[in-house]
């Protein structure tokens, strides 16, 4: 193996010393067991290949955004053809009135959107909107969920000062008498409910939305006259091709899209009911690259392949079968595996396993047969994904979890998850 | 002219129907004359296309982002290479540190650099660096600054509550005495100063930046601990080929970048200093495309063109020739004008036109030309105009003053402009 992430450790190297701490955010693998690269040379379809050259097949889709694969031919020459067009000009193009008509005529609860380019503008915005629509301060959310990295809602809020996080409550989510609870210590101030449509939070078993909590949430912004927000920027067109909780019979006001609306190009946005529209249009929202017309291009092809395709029926029932497959392989090896989640955005963690140290060993073992799997953080299926992409993951689990028996014994703690075992979760 | 806009007014209409007020930010033509087109076709070297097919000499330059002209051959073919390869994967490429690399390479007071999408990100991570490096909260910054659009700086801040805008003290721009009297009111709780490279604000004439306001926010910042943070966001590259200030011989702590980096591919960033590297690392920060390599292809690009090329003195030259050529045109049909900030980002207002009617009507007059100016925002210039370009701009201006004369005496106040006279500013 000597040398053998060479390339991968001098890049490393040279990222130490001109960006901080070599690596940010969610594509860092500060947290990641060490074999992990750090660094990509290319994706194609369902697969990636580190900067060593290892190919691997990726459960992770970029956190999300390649729904249909990378580098999926139609959507990536839709984005070259307007490039050469038109992209950032002046003002936008008519792709952008398409794009809006195609997103209001998909998602049942939506009139009109605001494009932007982070998940977290969206969430941002619909935020705003809320406290402009109401003219109330105060958001419920749920603790642990995840709305973005700006100030007022990132998790591990460094460098954040308490007004930024003021007019806040924290409830559990699925938790009916906890949403009350909270409703009611907003009082008559209440502008908005923020809620993922599933709970999808880091390090925890994934839980599907209780549909009881949904509704209440639905009649406690109905009763007080606040937004319903549901934040679909790491579920969206994964569970259903409409805002997810229409699944539950629950429509929001507001709805926040990103990460797969154009397969990976870069686009997000904010849908809303016509309640709302007087609101949006109050606020004041832009970016340089908001009205790029590119991604929009890419987007209406993503949104066709999401109309008129079956991938939504193919990654439900490949999802299914990497869950059993893992199940079996997992239980003939003497694991038990608790796999939360929806199908299409599995997570498994190891019973017995408070530290991870087992399922590091084993995403460890994953990659070194040529699966890139996640330990703690929910994955994701693409349409590129094929039967035999899953048979050749679960060929690799069945050699994974053998090689985590052997090695059972002897794991020692993760160093860099100690903070796990103090507690703070 | 029947019809002749017919296409735009169609997706005018289209667009009042899902996006919220017809259009939203700095695109909406919302504040501009109502011949103005809001949608676009097409983009090429200094020239844009409207949905009518009508030709436009472009000296907004998409807002800055153009710096080296639409579609700029070199730049693109490294956009479209690396999409072809990855571009928005599970980890970066090569290429971020690559950039990383060139970029501190070039800005004198960079050791490290953040990718970001949208300059606003760039700005709030200053915020949030800032203030994790001090521990401090408080920020001064200058009235009527535009810092991006976010809730914490938002200009037009509706659906934004107080709590969002604490613990900021606004001075004058170039006043010494009232950025002293900012920091002295900051007390011990100083975290950052904010300072634009020249005032470039809306509706007003431009400053260039005073060398004593510079040299004492500097000063204030080493006394008190704080971080000077300059925002390159829409100046960058324009004014000099490192941070604005190094012309003033100040160097910030930190400088946010967007717009022009990638030439207008989707991208801005965060550069700072050793002194802040450790607080920059500490803070969580992330985009779902922030790790995106194809506009950092482009950038490498950009960059390059930005140290091998003379454009900066050639945009330079083109803007003293506009501004001559413009004073003289004016006062030759018997008009004062204002024109104000640096050549390539030039500003100009009519003397006596407090409410701007005879800006808009001119504005109108070079758009009937083929010429696409603002009657007040500052334009930009790119390095894709030429001699001919701006004669061809000069002989618009020669008809349109003329055209403004004859028109002079009868022109109504401009509606939708009303709030400048009313004393708002």
């Amino acid at each position: 193996m000597a040398g053998a992430n060479s390339r991968d450790r001098e890049l490393r190297e040279r990222a130490a010393a001109v960006i901080p701490g070599g690596m940010y955010g969610h594509q860092s693998v500060g947290l990641l067991p060490d074999d992990y690269p750090q660094f990509f040379e290319r994706g194609e379809g369902a697969h990636i290949w580190d900067v060593d050259g290892r190919r691997y097949l990726d459960f992770m889709c970029a956190y999300g955004p390649s729904l249909f694969g990378y580098a999926q031919p139609e959507i990536d020459a839709a984005y070259v053809r307007q490039l050469g067009l038109g992209d950032t000009l002046t003002g936008p193009t008519a792709l952008m009135v398409e794009l809006a008509e195609a997103l209001t005529g998909m998602v049942s609860h939506a009139d009109w959107a605001i494009f932007c380019k982070n998940g977290t503008d969206a969430t941002t915005m619909a935020l705003t909107t809320a406290r402009a629509h109401t003219r109330r301060r105060t958001v419920v959310r749920a603790k642990g969920a995840y709305h973005g990295a700006a100030p007022w809602c990132v998790t591990r809020p460094t460098g954040v000062i308490e007004s930024d996080r003021a007019h806040q409550i924290l409830c559990d989510y699925n938790d009916v008498a906890s949403l009350e609870a909270a409703v009611a210590e907003a009082g008559d101030d209440l502008a908005a409910i923020f809620a993922a449509p599933f709970k999808h939070d880091a390090f925890v078993d994934q839980a599907e939305p209780d549909i009881a909590y949904a509704r209440r949430a639905r009649e406690l912004c109905d009763r007080t006259g606040a937004l319903l927000v549901v934040d679909e920027v790491r579920a969206g067109f994964r569970l259903t091709r409409d805002c997810s909780w229409s699944r539950l019979g629950v429509q929001p006001d507001l709805s926040s899209w990103g990460k797969c609306l154009a397969n990976g190009h870069p686009l997000s946005a904010l849908l809303g009911a016509d309640k709302a529209r007087k609101a949006a249009a109050s606020i004041y929202v832009t970016g340089s690259f908001w009205y790029q017309a590119a991604p929009m291009a890419a987007a209406l092809q993503t949104l066709r392949l999401v109309r008129e395709t079956d991938y939504l029926e193919r990654i439900t029932a490949l999802g299914g079968e990497l869950r059993a497959g893992l199940d079996e392989r997992a239980k003939a090896a003497g694991f038990s595996l608790r796999q939360s989640g929806p199908e299409v955005m599995p997570l498994f963690l190891f019973d017995d396993d408070p530290d991870l140290r087992k399922g590091f060993c084993f995403s460890s073992e994953m990659l070194a047969r040529g699966v890139y799997v996640h330990p703690w953080h929910n994955m994701f299926l693409c349409a590129a994904m094929t039967e035999a992409d899953i048979a050749a993951a679960l060929d690799a689990a069945e050699g994974a979890f053998a090689a985590l028996k052997r090695q059972a014994p002897e794991l020692a703690p993760v160093d860099k998850l100690a903070f796990l075992s103090a507690g703070a979760r």
